[in-house]
């Protein structure tokens, strides 16, 4: 392989070979093959694309270019979810457990936050004593013992694609379906599962802005995933908002608490219970409807709820807020923000809500930012709802008082406010097998 | 400028600034933007283009990059050529001495060649003592005292191209028409001519392979040029085979004189008669007839032949070589490839023919490769002739024996053979002013 015949075929439109793309990942990886030429090539894919056969190679020599994790030890009841990242999105935290209390095995590695979007590990990290970093040895025990257990990204996966996602991100060649789909899915096979749900979003808090590009993306996905020999599904979810009324990590905790707990809002519900029926139907066996209705029983018995506590614990947080986590504790100031006039809101753009957040302390700017756990955003209103002047349309979170002006600012900003009211677009567009 | 933000408009098909594009080039030139970046800007160039503004400021800030030359003091009399590289393309060798005897002023850096095409510098060191890199003051002296002087690229001119051409050669971003243009006409108005004549060749033995792309570019550069304030004329000729019957240095030198000396191959006298026209036409002010006419006659009266002796002998080469060049010394194996059918040549690859000379010692395979001045391939032969079996095509001039067989494998193969007799193309397929 000549990585300059490599690059001058896609620029063409050409397919490239099994062989090229295996050998360019390798090379790549070992540091044989310059940046300079990636980046180029990388952006002949972003105009020419690849096909499914080409995508699918790519996928599988990123997934093998470092460590795998061996999960066959659980058989087929291992199952994964993935967000494309979001606003608010806490659902992890509620549907780990869920699948975990109706047998499934969950083996999960998630990401921390960065920029707009919060992560699973820091927001598990609310819990005082919370190991993120259990050892390979404990986390399979842990896995064995309770069906589930959470840790940071460990050990060596999927390298090529760290290698490739960190050059992508400063040569603007981030939004290409096929270098999307391969990213995603060869850190998510790395990872050993054997069912994989995957939660595409698409809105103004996402990274597809069109739900029609978010199919392409979710279909081109499970189409891999199957390729590659696992149970796939993908839903395809509104990120135009945040996800419930909580963002910030332990305000999330919370609201993904009372999810468990049978309250909680009802759109953070509704996609918790379509993403933990799909996971609980693939890898279990069940029928949609035989997964739902597991599901639906698994929070109104309290199994779910039971389930995320003994998770908790056995994971080093702390018993007594594992047990009753409304007593994490709150940021020192709480800062309502205020309607200026009357109407309806018909705009709310999630990616400044979550700047905003990051703002007050909840996220991180740069990597090694560091998180105030108790800080965030607990919205009062959201799209379509009527407010007066005068009522508070959130509260600010947080332990820095410098950070509220900037924080309301931004906040306001990504509100926009209608005479008429308008129409909420649906939340969950589609869900795809 | 933040040169992601640069690559995302470009990827978008976006106009950039005249500041951002200024930026760009010195950021790079001083080594503050990675190459990463800017292979993936011109991958994006290579698919969105750039127009007439974009280019032209593009050029002026890579020809002001390092070094310019101040020709100031010949006032408008200076004028260049530039050929974009073909096999066989002798015409600096013809055109340079013909303009000087005409009061013209040729201070002019040629290049190297390197890969299937020969460079002027190269085909002048054929003569002993020729010096291609005199001092700058030694340089001025030559034009001032003969109207001529042609050294290799030196000092620090357009530095910025030489880094840009360098990542474009690795990462197969050299096809772009705006940066094709924007290389050549940077390095030419750093060279400091007040008018250029570009020979911009079109076939299977140059870059642009139809004579619609090469009309593209010459158009381009010709725009692009006269942009920046230079008389401009381009000339689109054909490169489908060699030019003249010599393809090596000492060969190449012996036809070109035979040119000067009213006789040779009339392909060759053509495309150089077009040249010289052109040049002393923009440069002298006369038109496209009254310059012909001035041209003919330097070759009839001997006024350009002389101009030729004086000017290698000015720069150091043997007296009596430059006198006659025909005594140039000769490879030691002359071998003859015979025809083994009947039939017209109906096909040349110029760019097979050009390998097939370096084979034999011609030119550089690497920059490293040392270049055996009288080897090289005189053709017998062209497209369109009759032959008949055991006639001979070509003659193979070599100093290595081992190179033979090999050499004579890549002409035959480089030769197409038909029944009827094939329409041989236009040799000049338009002038562009």
């Amino acid at each position: 392989m000549r990585m300059y015949d490599v690059i001058t075929k896609k620029k063409h439109g050409e397919e490239l070979s099994d062989s090229e793309i295996r050998e360019f990942i390798t090379e790549y990886t070992e540091g044989r093959v310059p940046d300079y030429q990636v980046s180029a090539l990388m952006m002949a894919i972003y105009f020419k694309g690849m096909c499914d056969r080409e995508t699918s190679t790519l996928t599988m020599a990123m997934s093998t270019s470092g460590d795998t994790v061996d999960l066959s030890e659980f058989g087929t009841l291992t199952v994964d979810k993935h967000s494309t990242g979001g606003v608010g999105d806490k659902t992890t935290l509620v549907v780990a457990p869920i699948a975990a209390s109706l047998g499934c095995r969950l083996a999960k590695m998630s990401g921390r936050g960065l920029g707009h979007t919060g992560g699973t590990v820091d927001k598990l990290e609310s819990f005082p004593g919370f190991d993120t970093s259990l050892t390979p040895e404990r986390f399979f025990a842990q896995v064995r013992e309770h069906g589930i257990a959470v840790i940071g990204q460990s050990g060596n996966l999927a390298p090529a694609d760290k290698k490739l996602y960190a050059l992508r991100d400063v040569t603007a060649t981030v939004d290409s379906i096929p270098l999307i789909t391969s990213s995603i899915m060869s850190k998510k096979l790395a990872a050993g599962s054997n069912s994989i749900v995957l939660d595409v979003k698409c809105g103004s808090g996402a990274f597809m802005r069109e739900p029609e590009d978010a199919e392409t993306l979710a279909t081109k996905m499970v189409e891999i995933g199957k390729r590659c020999g696992r149970n796939m599904a993908a839903l395809i979810t509104n990120m135009d908002i945040p996800l419930g009324y909580a963002i910030g990590n332990s305000l999330e905790v919370k609201e993904a608490y009372s999810i468990l707990s049978g309250e909680g809002p009802d759109d953070l519900r509704a996609v918790c219970v379509e993403l933990a029926t799909n996971m609980v139907s693939l890898a279990l066996g069940y029928t949609a409807e035989e997964a739902r209705e597991k599901v639906l029983d698994a929070i109104a018995s309290g199994k779910a709820k039971s389930k995320f506590t003994e998770w908790i614990i056995a994971q080093g947080g702390d018993a007594t807020l594992a047990e009753n986590p409304a007593l994490l504790p709150e940021s020192s100031i709480k800062h309502e923000i205020r309607a200026t006039k009357d109407g309806y809101i018909s705009k709310m753009n999630a990616e400044e809500i979550g700047v905003s957040s990051v703002i007050l302390g909840a996220g991180r700017e740069t990597k090694d930012s560091i998180i105030d756990h108790s800080a965030g955003i607990v919205l009062v209103k959201k799209l379509g709802d009527k407010v007066s002047v005068g009522d508070t349309l959130a509260v600010l979170h947080t332990n820095n008082k410098d950070a509220i002006s900037a924080a309301e600012a931004k906040f306001l900003g990504a509100i926009s406010m209608s005479d008429e009211k308008v129409e909420v677009g649906k939340l969950i567009y589609k869900t795809i097998r």
